[in-house]
C-alpha cells in the first residue's frame, strides 16, 4: 500500500469545497454520509449546493445520529473551519425551489449540478479554496439543461474550461488527464472516453509525451519527489518487437526516451499484461513503480478496478487546482435509499488533501 | 477461489504426460522440481523427453532430496502408474546426443522440443495419453529448428495442426482459442498475438460466437454444468449506447443473443472495466461468472495476471484433448540456476486433471 503521509492541514487556510452532483442521485447522500461517518477528515471542508436538497438526503439516512445531522448555511467559504464536527457545512450557491425527485433526469437537477461545479471551479482559480472534489453528474441531466451545461460531456470538459478561459487561453492549451488511484495503484490515461480504435489514433508521440510530463508534475507535487513512471506498450508483448504492432517502436518508446532526455524518471514500453501487476503496491511489497501510463482506458480501469470499486479515485491531472472523483456515478436505481457507500467519496477527500496539502 | 472438486484418478488409466520444453530453458529444472515437490499429484504423469537431459536438471536442484531424484526410463506410457511416488518418469522420445547449454538458442533443441510436443499430441489423440502439459518452449530456437517446427509461432499452432491432421480437416475447421485461469477467474480470448488493430479487425460475428461456443463445451465438461458466461466488451463502457464505438451493438451483442437462442447462458456485452472484476472468485464471495470472454489479449490477460503470474495456466481450448501449461516462458536467463518457480506447471498439471478427470 501507499505510505499515507501525514496531513499537514492548516486551520483557517483555504477549505476544501465539494460539489452537490445531481440532486436526484446519491451525490447528496453520500455527502452527509461522509460528514456523518468521518467529521475529522471532514472538518475544513463544505459543500457548494442547496442546503434543502441536503437536508432531504440526511432525512433518508439510516441511523439516528446521521438522520439528525444538522446542516450550517454558510455565507462565506471562510466560514468552513469554523463549523463544529458534526454538522453539514453549506454554502447555498443554487436553490432548486422543488425537491428533486431521486432518480429522474431532470434540467433543473442537471443545472443546478453544473452551476455547482463552475462555481467551485471559479472559487479555486481565485484561491478561495485549495481543492475540488466532486459528487457525480448525470450526463443526460446535464444535457436536458441546455447551455452552457448541455456542451459537456463531464466534469473534466467543464472544468477544462474554466481552466482556460481563466488563463484567457483555448481549451486545446490546457490539456489535462484523468488519473485512477486506489491504494494500490495510480494508472494516467493518453485518452478516456472514445472508441478503442480512436484511442489508438490518439497514440501520438506529442501526446504520450505530454502525459508523462503531466503525471510527473501532479505527482512531484503529491509525492515531494520525482515519480517513477511506467510507460505501458499498445499491443500485447509491447509488440515484441514489431511482430504484434509498431507503435511502440515509432511511437511510444520515442516519447520515453524524449522524456528521459528531459530528466523525467520514466522508462517503457512495458508489456500491459504485467506492468500493472509489477507497480502495484501491497503492504508486503512496495510497487516497482509509482505511476503507470496508460495507453487507453480499459488498459488502465481494468486493473484499478480488479479488486474492488469502493476505494477508487478520479483525479484531473493538469488543471491549475487539485481535483478529485469518486470513482461511480449517480446510481439513479438506488438514489434516495440511504445505502449507497461514501467510501470512494472518502478516499476523494483524502486524496485531494494529500495532493493540496490542505 | 474456486472450489476444487476432489479429482478422480483411475489408477491405470490413460496416464497425463508432460513435454520436455526447449531443454535449454528452465523447463526440465521445474519439470523435475515438481516430481519432488508434489509426488502424489504426480503420480500416474510422465514426461515425454531425454532421460540425460533430466538428469542434469536433476543436479542443478537445491536441496538433497531433489539433487538425487532418480529418472525412470520408460518402455511404454502405460508403465507410468507403476513407477513409484519420487522418481521422474521418462519416455524417451528424444534424444539430443550432447547436452544443452542452459540459456542458449539451439537448433537442436528447439527440434527435439517440437518433436517432444508432437509425439504428446499424437499420444493423446491415439488415446495413449489423458492429457498433455506443455513445458515452455523458445520460438526462436523452434524457429531456428526450420521444418517444419519452424512453421509454428508456438505451442498452440503445432498442436492444432496435429489436430487438424488427425482429423483429416484444415487447420481452419479446427478453431482453437486460450484460456488463461488462475484460482480466481478465467477468461478467453477472442484472439492473442496480433496487435490491437488486427485485433479489433478480429472482433467479428463468427468469431464472438465460436469462442462463447468453444467455451461452453470446454467447461461443461470440466464443471459439470453449463458454464455462465459473461461476454465483455471492445469499446470503454461497452460502447456506452454506440457513443464510443459500435461493434457492441453491431458485433458482439448479435452473437451473445445467437449463443443465448441455442441455449448457452451467455450474457453482454458487459463494460470490460468493471466485468472482470464482478466475475472474480474470493474466498468471501464466488463470482458472478465462471469465466469472461476477452474481445483481446491484454483484456484479458492484465486482470488475470494482477495479482501475480505464479499460478496462472494456459489452457487451449477446442482440441480434442486437454491441453495446458503453464503461464511464463522459457527464463533463460536463469535456466540451470535451480531456482526456477514450479508452481505454475503443477497449477498446470491439477487444471488438466481436473478438465480431463485423470
Amino acid at each position: 500500500m501507499f505510505s499515507s503521509t501525514s496531513t499537514i492541514r492548516p486551520e483557517g487556510g483555504a477549505p476544501l469545497v465539494l460539489t452537490l452532483g445531481d440532486p436526484a442521485g446519491i451525490g447528496p447522500e453520500i455527502l452527509v454520509h461522509a460528514y456523518a461517518r468521518e467529521p475529522v477528515l471532514m472538518h475544513g471542508t463544505f459543500v457548494a449546493g442547496d442546503p434543502e436538497v441536503l437536508r432531504q438526503a440526511a432525512a433518508v439516512l439510516p441511523g439516528a445520529s446521521a438522520h439528525r445531522l444538522p446542516v450550517a448555511v454558510l455565507d462565506a467559504a471562510t466560514q468552513a473551519w469554523q463549523v463544529p464536527p458534526g454538522c453539514v457545512p453549506v454554502l447555498p450557491v443554487v436553490r432548486l425551489g422543488k425537491p428533486p425527485v431521486w432518480g429522474r433526469v431532470s434540467a433543473s437537477a442537471g443545472r443546478a449540478a453544473g452551476e455547482c461545479v463552475a462555481w467551485a471551479a471559479r472559487a479555486a482559480l481565485r484561491g478561495e479554496v485549495s481543492a475540488v472534489v466532486t459528487a457525480p453528474l448525470n450526463k443526460a441531466a446535464l444535457s436536458a439543461a441546455g447551455p452552457p451545461w448541455g456542451a459537456f460531456p463531464g466534469h473534466t470538459e467543464l472544468l477544462q474550461s474554466e481552466a482556460a478561459a481563466h488563463a484567457g487561453l483555448d481549451v486545446a492549451q490546457c490539456p489535462v488527464r484523468m488519473m485512477l488511484a486506489n491504494e494500490e495503484l495510480r494508472t494516467v490515461l493518453v485518452s478516456i472516453h472514445v472508441s478503442l480504435r480512436d484511442a489508438i489514433e490518439a497514440v501520438e508521440f506529442s501526446r504520450v509525451l505530454q502525459t508523462i510530463e503531466i503525471t510527473h508534475r501532479a505527482l512531484s507535487v503529491a509525492l515531494g519527489r520525482a515519480p517513477r513512471i511506467a510507460v505501458a506498450g499498445l499491443n500485447p508483448h509491447a509488440g515484441e518487437d514489431g511482430l504484434f504492432g509498431t507503435e511502440e517502436r515509432e511511437i511510444i518508446a520515442p516519447a520515453v526516451r524524449e522524456a528521459q532526455a528531459r530528466g523525467l524518471q520514466a522508462e517503457g514500453p512495458f508489456p500491459p499484461d504485467t506492468v500493472f501487476m509489477r507497480a502495484r503496491s501491497t503492504s508486503d511489497r512496495p510497487g516497482a513503480y509509482d505511476v503507470v501510463i496508460a495507453m487507453y482506458h480499459d488498459q488502465g480501469l481494468i486493473p484499478v478496478k480488479y479488486l474492488g470499486v469502493e476505494q477508487g479515485v478520479n483525479v484531473t491531472l493538469g488543471l491549475p487546482f487539485v481535483r478529485t472523483s469518486p470513482d461511480h456515478g449517480t446510481a439513479f436505481d438506488i438514489a434516495g435509499q440511504g445505502i449507497a457507500d461514501p467510501s470512494s467519496l472518502l478516499a476523494a477527500v483524502r486524496m485531494a488533501r494529500r495532493l493540496s496539502g490542505c
